[in-house]
């Protein structure tokens, strides 16, 4: 699989489980689909989450290196900056995508994308390199992702190839067309 | 406020109530956000959704000129087939994105987005003028509408002025900026 620049992974913190379980399963979803390299849920391991993310990598093909849930927020975040990484928190309070976008690009470093839930601690805006919005208003922390990722990569991940995928979709204006290993399936 | 074109309007289908809550709200959340007029859902009124997105109407400004519960999603598509508007489907069969964001502009008429939930119904599929997929990966109908809208609009959306806002964000790099109607608090 061709991995995009600048490398990236996601950081999904202030998941509670049970309310959260469909929206985090799409911030890992949209990781996995939109190139992201590294998935990680903080504090909690929520099971569910990483069944679905799970079952969609057996079925569809292999697209996160690696998954990891469990520590602190603040931990994965120094973690991946004693790495050399940098981070970019995505709130609506962020300066503009538009503004931000080019900065990111030439960081030149793996880039790790931290996306809350409702609240989000102070320390978060400030261990961030940017604070990055995605429009001003409220409205979802997978459509900024996934905005923010399809920016970034200049709409080319949408055209990835998963490796041991199971199936494969030939696009199509109206109905279904989905190749399996061992042939068509209408 | 300045409205985009094409026109948009956005169908969720499926909703199940309790398990499809958040998501739904978020479907309805980017819909306003991303510079959709109308908002529409279908089958059932799930009042927590309804509750949210009026609460966001109230606080951030009136972006969404009507909203809509309770019909069949046939009934919204074809009622909005009859006013002369024409139907995407959005799904991870579809033709893609940048095959079909021309032809979604070359329509000039408006547009009912469909957005579904695990399951889509053939007929649907059959209804929309096209199908159209943000990525053949499975993810997240919330992503695949943000992108959409997105590509759609040129990235225009995010700059949209909502009137009656109570509250205004000042983008930052670092911090939260929130200008109300009385002054500016940080």
């Amino acid at each position: 699989m061709v991995r995009l620049e600048p490398e990236t992974g996601v950081l999904r913190i202030g998941h509670r489980p049970g309310r959260d379980k469909r929206i985090t399963t799409h911030v890992a979803l949209v990781s996995r689909a939109f190139g992201a390299s590294y998935f990680f849920l903080s504090d909690v391991c929520d099971i569910s989450v990483l069944r679905s993310l799970a079952y969609i990598e057996d079925m569809w093909g292999k697209g996160l290196k690696h998954f990891s849930c469990g520590l602190g927020y603040m931990r994965y975040i120094s973690d991946w900056k004693s790495l050399g990484g940098k981070v970019v928190h995505l709130t609506m309070y962020g300066e503009t995508l538009e503004k931000s976008i080019e900065e990111v690009r030439g960081f030149k470093r793996p880039v790790l994308i931290v996306v809350g839930a409702e609240k989000v601690p102070r320390e978060v805006y400030e261990a961030a390199d940017i604070n990055v919005s995605v429009g001003n208003q409220p409205h979802s922390e997978v459509a900024a992702l996934a905005v923010f990722l399809d920016r970034l990569y200049n709409g080319e991940e949408l055209y990835i190839q998963y490796e041991g995928a199971r199936a494969v979709i030939e696009p199509s204006r109206k109905g279904k067309i989905v190749k399996s290993m061992g042939g068509e399936n209408q």
